[in-house]
């Protein structure tokens, strides 16, 4: 009995231990769950907040490249086209993105709204916010390349179409788990979905644009220049800079996951090939221009990192360091010769965003499948054409349609006056020495 | 004996399984409590740094809007006051605002010290860091009206004075859980506290100062306008991106704790309120000016994005994100109607932040009761009414005190020929083209 | 039997549990580790990000502080160190620091790889990201020193041996594990590794080019000085910011782990004293030239700012924080005469370089014993002798043979046009009023 008993007793030890022992099981599985949740979480947080310092980066950049007359304007524009992407891409394009049905062409409209359950792996909001300000910076690469002589509000039209339709059907495709996606496309944090496609509809709004006044002149390509001497060079170095880091959130937490050891790793190994990348660009960038015009032209160094950077964008997670920095140094080469070629072509991109953002982000696309083995060249190269013509036909349309309505260019003499005065009214710089 | 011997061993077992089971128990909960802690600390370090980033934007804005002739010397004030408010709040301020008996008025003096514990919930020393980023940004407010007819050492007194004084004592009435925070009065990151606190400050400083030399001249108002041109929009533009993103950490870490699920879902819905209605006010801030004045005022367009970010200060949490659209809609045409008012009054704001900080700050605070239940309009009208008073009427003292006995306001001549050459003795620009 | 049976089953639920409670201990383990490994890989990053700003930084405080016929070229060579200083201590340098056996001198070649494991603690490459953002820091220092007279590519050629070679070196006898290390030397975060060993650098840079053109004119300094005006103060006081803004993570991540309750403390605790020391930095730089020269001198506040935080750099950790004022508050004392030292002796720093991070990191060294009782004055000394000298003469060498070979100085007529249109063929600012 005293034994039995005794028995009992250590059985009953054993039974109370094997429920603790559950629940401190649930317990532990409940806070790991939690724990990633707020990693994930922060981290598209983080990303979102290096990724808004996109913005201000091509705000500088842009206000440092265009001529004085024009700073105000494209500094309004820049701002503008912040609030106004966030608000339609809030309304419209997130759902249009992401209700996109498996192997689909189009979201639905449905209304977003906040649905973080811990079993999502992070908050709806934060999701959101990390990728509204990607489509800030699709649109900001078009506002750079018709600066100058586009209208302000019928700029701010193309935006909200860029925001709330162009760029969440195509991206859509993909991220939003399209046709694309189903296909074997890939394009890791968007070196075609972002930069190609914002880089096609800033081709098409130069063409239906045409060339500022007397940019390609009879008096020849070098005098002509002259006058559309860079505002500010500081300035441009401050974006590239402000890109650059910003660059670091924008490929980095494409990772999508922060709450593992493999997640985290992934993030910093793509932040060393990113920033490798754009190292490489900015040398060759800086050689080619020194040793082909024989002076160290900065602009060029400056875009040959953003070549670099957006080159490697497609695929930053796999190319081991030296190969990211050979994709880099040669998205800067492809800048170099494309920026030759649209000048030959009197194509005026008054910043060099489609040989930045279009070329070198077509090229990088294409040599996923050097590192990644799960992609090949043809889907790479569906997926290119896919986003590139879908981007300029409608950008091509809107453009066109915004002409013959409310009218794209500024007058004659306004261009002559410059915008600042023209529609801005405020002169971008007073400085008296 | 045997058997006995073996069912104490097993015994012994399962005491020795509940020892090591307890001492499991402890790790783990531990573990829990110091996660939490670390991405409670992180979330105040990160915030920290993010509303620093606010000091550098309010020093761009402000140097970008006075005249060529001031750019110096508000730079200088602007880092000055960065350094002498961070100073005097560790020495007294903090323990004013938060050694504040429940119910209180007025906090003690104790010497500030290092007491972080687990069970604190983060560190000592990472809640001051974010605290003491918010009494610069206070300051910043004012040093932006005062530009260019204020000294520059009588400034920095008064900067010492409202992050020792005026700011850690009404601040502490709520966040330090002082008498406001008894009475049901709710301001989430300091609509009130901080902005409406600093845009009343202004006020008071704007009107002891009196005007500009020739800022409300007989010429009428728009001619004599011309020689107040700001220096540069694109420092302004830089400004306001930088602002911006800091409120990304001013509202978001305010949450005050980021180690739960919870926790980090509001910090996100925070970020995507804050940054909506952001853009909500840039757009109604260049609708209402193109509308109105028929071109696309730049500064009404930053202006408007500013007044939307106070407006949704006070509550960037319970607002569903249509709501937080409209407040911050609405917040921007407060400003440009208060511009319009304090310039029909002759009150010379250099940058408007009466208008942005003050006006927008108090609708936004008034607001609250819309999205958050547990408050009510008198609470909120008490709160506003209260700190607002008592800003104003310490400050209109401090500045009187200083005009009457050290000087508030450079002389005539040293106006006339700029403070950057009077006070400063650097011209702000040196550039040839 | 039964009794027995009953014996080993119990036994046996035991062994079961005992089982149970390993694989539990291990996840709970693993768990643990897990979170700490994201939590230090995820404070490299931040770090290596916010260090990163500090690049910027530089460009811009050095961008505003040289003639305006030197902006071009000094933010082309700011940029492209960035990318060579990368790119070269990828390739060669961070393995030279790190592979050195410990009490040794110099690292091995071996070819850095990725072999992130749980136990390491972090990944290997957010060590390195970090890591490489202060070898472009140290660079950034020298770039200052010798504007407006060094050729470019010679400059690049200097940055490339400093990143592979000067720095790694004498780094890596402390943070790699050598001699000084062993020798009892502290430097938390390199007011002598990084600063001092920059500004020795930048010394020797100085001291072989010489000043540039007519600075020590037999005019008298006075006038001489007028045609060295700075371009800009605003971009001046917003790189000052951002160097501020990244010393929180150049500071705060050398502790180098933010996965407990006592690193993450400490981080904060680091934030806090190293604000206070920039803080005390600025005023005691605002007053010194103040009571001295009679007016506010902006760029002495500015450089009181940088050498209050150079001075903590050393230890940033131990000192209480009132000790942490006095510390920046003395190093920007030292600056302001050592300014004022080299100026005597004819020594052309265009940006301040040498008395903000040699003067005073030499400073902040020699100060540590008091408040961390694990060093002594002694070790300090060796320590700051030792990376001076080497720093010193390494660079001395290294410029002279560039001299000799390719040239160092740009011509007279260059120097006269300015290095903008003689280098890189694109001027800074093209702005009318």
């Amino acid at each position: 009995m005293n034994t039995i008993q005794l028995i009992f007793k250590s059985l009953f030890a054993a039974f109370f231990l094997l429920m603790s022992f559950t629940t401190i099981g649930n317990a532990e599985t409940t806070m790991s769950e939690e724990g990633q949740y707020i990693f994930n979480t922060l981290g598209f947080y983080l990303g979102g907040v290096l990724v808004a310092f996109m913005a201000a980066g091509f705000c500088m950049l842009e206000s440092g490249l265009v001529t004085t007359k024009s700073v105000s304007t494209i500094a309004a524009k820049n701002i503008g086209k912040f609030a106004i992407c966030s608000l339609v891409f809030f309304l419209v394009g997130y759902n249009l993105a992401y209700g996109i049905p498996e192997g689909g062409y189009i979201g639905s409209f449905t209304v977003w709204g906040d649905g973080s359950k811990l079993g999502t792996g992070y908050s709806d909001s934060s999701d959101w916010f990390f990728q509204t300000m990607f489509v800030c910076a699709t649109a900001s690469i078009v506002s750079g390349a018709v600066a100058e002589r586009i209208k302000i509000w019928p700029f701010f039209v193309f935006a909200a179409l860029m925001a709330g339709l162009i760029y969440p059907i195509s991206m859509g495709w993909q991220w939003g788990g399209g046709w694309l996606a189903t296909s074997g496309f890939s394009d890791f944090a968007g070196s075609t979905l972002v930069h190609a496609c914002g880089g096609a509809a800033a081709l098409a709004g130069v063409i239906v644009l045409g060339p500022r006044e007397g940019r390609f002149g009879t008096k020849g390509e070098k005098k002509s220049m002259v006058p559309f001497a860079a505002s500010s060079i500081p300035l441009v170095v401050l974006g590239t800079f402000l890109l650059w880091f910003g660059w670091f959130g924008f490929n980095g937490f494409s990772q999508l996951a922060m709450g593992t050891f493999d997640d985290v790793n992934a993030i910093t190994t793509i932040a060393v090939n990113t920033h490798l990348a754009g190292a490489a660009g900015t040398v060759v960038g800086a050689a080619l221009t020194r040793l082909i015009g024989g002076k160290t032209d900065i602009v060029m160094m400056l875009n040959g990192a953003l070549a670099g950077l957006v080159a490697i964008t497609a695929e930053p997670l796999t190319p081991d360091p030296l190969l990211a920095m050979l994709i880099g140094g040669i998205g800067a080469v492809i800048m170099y010769f494309g920026t030759k070629f649209l000048e030959s072509q009197k194509i005026d991109d008054v910043v060099g965003a489609i040989p930045v953002h279009m070329f070198a982000g077509i090229f990088g696309t294409l040599v996923v499948p050097i590192s990644n083995p799960d992609t090949n060249f043809g889907s790479q190269l569906l997926g290119v054409i896919s986003v590139c013509v879908f981007s300029f036909v409608l950008s091509y349309i809107v453009f066109k349609a915004l002409k013959e309505t409310i009218g794209l260019r500024i007058s004659k003499e306004a261009e002559k006056l410059g915008t600042d005065k023209a529609e801005v009214g405020v002169v971008a710089y007073s400085i008296r020495d």
